[in-house]
């Protein structure tokens, strides 16, 4: 074990064990925090809110101001990219509405040089970069290609996803098509990112586990492989991490052929076998059950101790396996933040 | 391998290898079934529907007339538990509405002698055996006691479980005594059934998936375990298949600690590791997609190839990961039955 580096979660990342993990929690910036929810309101809508640089610096920095997180994540959404590419989202109260694509309508609607849109996300990285601490690392994001491709094709979220599923059995190439559109959008607006300043970039899948074979290894293997090489060739020092939520057995094989960096652990995966299967081969970061963070006290206090016990002898950066709810009491967090600087 | 035995499942159930492996589908009883529709609108609500034995009978064997497969199952609801033991449920449109109990509420409005309001299920049972063929084989059903939990402390339900998983974190003794009752209701409820006539359990555990330790152990496997023993010791020769649905690398657990015969595999278990790690301790069912069957064509064939090749050489009861979809063209399924019959 090594003492503090300069940047802890680059070190986890780059394969080191740190004596104290270093820490920062999906959706750290967001509707838990008063100081947020005080900031929203001057946005018209979410996505105002996103593309606003000086408002989305502003929560993407309030939750290190407060906590102390080795990491900010850029606030942004994932859907950012089909807004761009010229498909039409709202976000309501009930989650995002998309305008669906589908096989009849194709493609041709959706165009590349759209992604200009998105020019407002490099203003806020490069804001956040010029306020963060030395020591605290910026982690820009975007979402896989199947995970945006299910919204954009059942337009918003859904329990069985039968138009993406569906579309993906039936015509297969049809599909792939608009995986790779995303895709090529993903690297653009990635490499944008990292240029701006984004330190290490995340890859949210969060509907991966709902795909049997073949499906994914056509639709969560292939194209994580391909932005990670893509990036790889002009970033080589940037370290990607990959979230294919719910992948269960499959997250070895996914650390595996990816070529990520680390794999984000869902709340899921038993401790084992991340030390095990994982850890030997990748950084791990996870995987505190965020109602373990909304409970609070002794269930709170056990299950840290439980994934510092069983993962931090490896590369670890610790977080949850799953967003930050929102009726989090921001005393849990500081309560975490305290419980992560104790030695186990 | 064997030829045709009396009872396929049962035979399959027992651990023996089929030449063709039998078949049933989750919900094969439902909304897809122009006829089930029909039947539907003669009772005033849904659980009217469920209580009245001659519509529940019927409709447990329009999907056997239809299709033939090798099971049928009891058409009923794993939320008749809740609401026998004095809690209020409601089905809408939306799903079910439950009148939520709580920690500080406490179970004594609960009483397991309102399990008397379960005695039409058992009627329904005894008209389907005597009219289903003599090779076809009758499956009973509950929910196990996390699921059914869920339902109960949520109120319906849920996509994070605040409730339920909190009050299991914050108070594990009071949350094992509400999964102690439902446990009891069960085997009561189960015994009652192979009674009346069941040949098989099943415990359908859907919301296995979302429990990280130490909660997996406590809510699933242990009272798994619990309902399973009581069960062997009354009804040894009844087997029974436990679906921990979305349990992923943890199958391997339930199948060598719950002492179910059976474990029903969801849409996304990896089908090398259910022929390596768990077709030698359990028979397999599983493990079709539903959106493959609900898109039919090459899709559908190929995975029912691929299924059968991985599976086939082992116990296997062939199924769909999860319930048949209301939207599921009929054609579909008797195309499904067709591709049974084949040799691969």
């Amino acid at each position: 074990m090594a003492g503090e580096p300069l940047k802890p979660i680059l070190a986890a990342l780059s394969g080191q064990t740190l004596s104290r993990p270093p820490w920062w929690l999906m959706r750290q910036a967001g509707r838990y925090l008063p100081e947020y929810r005080a900031l929203r309101a001057n946005a018209a809508n979410f996505i105002e809110f996103c593309l606003t640089p000086t408002l989305a610096a502003e929560v993407t920095l309030q939750p290190i101001r407060r906590f102390g997180m080795d990491a900010a994540i850029l606030f942004a959404d994932i859907l950012l990219i089909p807004r761009a590419l010229g498909q039409s989202v709202e976000f309501r109260e009930g989650g995002p509405v998309l305008e669906p694509i589908s096989p009849d309508k194709g493609l041709r609607h959706l165009r590349l040089e759209g992604l200009s849109a998105l020019d407002p996300v490099y203003e806020t990285i490069a804001r956040v970069r010029r306020e963060l601490p030395a020591r605290t690392t910026l982690i820009g994001f975007a979402g896989a290609p199947w995970t945006v491709a299910t919204y954009m094709v059942e337009g918003g979220g859904s329990r069985d996803y039968p138009a993406a599923k569906g579309w993906a059995y039936r015509d297969p190439d049809g599909f792939a098509a608009l995986l790779d559109l995303i895709s090529e959008a993903t690297v653009r607006y990635l490499a944008r990112q990292i240029e701006a300043g984004a330190e290490v970039i995340q890859l949210f899948d969060s509907w991966a586990g709902v795909l049997p074979e073949p499906l994914f290894g056509r639709c969560v293997i292939g194209p994580t492989r391909s932005i990670v090489q893509q990036l790889k060739q002009h970033f080589p020092a940037t370290p990607i991490i990959g979230f294919p939520r719910g992948a269960g057995p499959r997250y070895e094989r996914y650390a595996d052929e990816t070529g990520v960096d680390a794999v984000a652990l869902d709340t899921v995966v038993p401790l084992e076998m991340a030390r095990d299967r994982l850890q030997s081969r990748v950084a791990v970061q996870g995987n505190l059950d965020p109602i373990a963070l909304l409970t609070g006290g002794s269930a709170l206090e056990a299950a840290v101790v439980r994934i510092r016990g069983a993962l931090g002898s490896g590369p670890l950066v610790f977080n949850l396996g799953h967003g930050v709810l929102p009726q989090t009491p921001p005393e849990h967090v500081a309560r975490l933040a305290q419980l992560l600087t104790e030695p186990i």
